[in-house]
């Protein structure tokens, strides 16, 4: 199998949960494996002087009526939750965590994180909530919790978080295919045609 | 014939050039006319904070990798002009002027405006160069370099960038279907789609 797609997201980014809804099907189309990577977006936009969607004016309404219409399109519930932008760090150090002992389980409960944020609107900022998803999964709550707080899991998330900086990620969905960037849920379909054809 | 499609951009934006290489093909598809309508980016960005691509860390380093990408995808040339970001306030007061002439030359005039500026890489910022290019149109060098200097077109430019602040516009290129809103080059065959079925 050739070399997996990079997929780095924020869990606060309604935009990465559409592509989230995609990745694997693409991925599996083509003999990729998908990996799974959570970044936070509020450190890149320190280095890139960008900030949250929703507080840009014009592009915050712009995105308040593309969301809901980018969900119909592909047929999947969207519920924004409250607080959005939420803190992502708990869910992002989970998955990382998990990833170091079961790459497909980790990929799940990234997964399952995206759909209970944004498909059905909960606040999964927290370590309990992060646990409590991981459990609905067959993970140990307990384990969860000790995790999102080890300083080794925090240091991972760091270092990942420069990773994405040191690959030019500056946004949320980001795609990698072999090194080659896109950005943006709306170049999920380039991605397909580019691994069809070999690239242009 | 329904509503034509409004396409909104700036001369100096690469991705509006991309667009414009397929915007009418869209737009007859569906039998939709396009309504060409320069706008000036720099005064949009004063309300919206954002600024030009290739001054943004990370983003600027992507977007120097995609523009040659997404024009090698297309088939059609790109070479960047310098300046780069260029005032576009000569070449968008003369497609105004000529729209309230002729509506059909005005769109061909803009669509040379941007294969000069990015197809060629030439500087269209002055009130010369855009004459230049109007006078291969068959168009009288003279009127165009009167028409730039006009207070009234000066005015009429005024009054389209601050309709498509109203309007919500915020990026180039960004297009209106049925008051609908799509922004970046990248949603063209969503437009396409939208169009083909009618919305969701």
């Amino acid at each position: 199998m050739s070399d997996a797609i990079e997929f780095w997201f924020d869990f606060s980014s309604p935009y990465g949960y559409l592509a989230a809804q995609r990745i694997d099907e693409i991925g599996a189309k083509h003999g990729r494996a998908v990996d799974w990577r959570p970044f936070l977006l509020g450190i890149v936009f320190k280095t890139t002087g960008m900030g949250p969607l929703p507080h840009i004016p014009l592009k915050g309404d712009y995105t308040r009526h593309d969301l809901p219409r980018a969900a119909r399109r592909l047929g999947v519930p969207l519920k924004v939750p409250s607080p959005f932008p939420f803190l992502s760090v708990n869910a992002s150090r989970a998955v990382y965590w998990l990833a170091d002992q079961d790459k497909a389980k980790a990929n799940a409960l990234a997964k399952a994180l995206f759909d209970a944020a944004w498909g059905e609107g909960r606040d999964i900022s927290g370590a309990s909530a992060v646990a409590d998803i991981a459990a609905a999964q067959g993970l140990d709550r307990d384990a969860v919790i000790a995790a999102v707080k080890d300083p080794a899991v925090k240091d991972r998330l760091r270092k990942e978080v420069d990773h994405a900086l040191a690959a030019g990620v500056f946004g949320s969905p980001f795609m990698r295919v072999d090194g080659e960037p896109f950005w943006g849920h709306d170049r999920l379909d380039e991605i397909d045609q580019w691994l069809a054809s070999g690239g242009w």
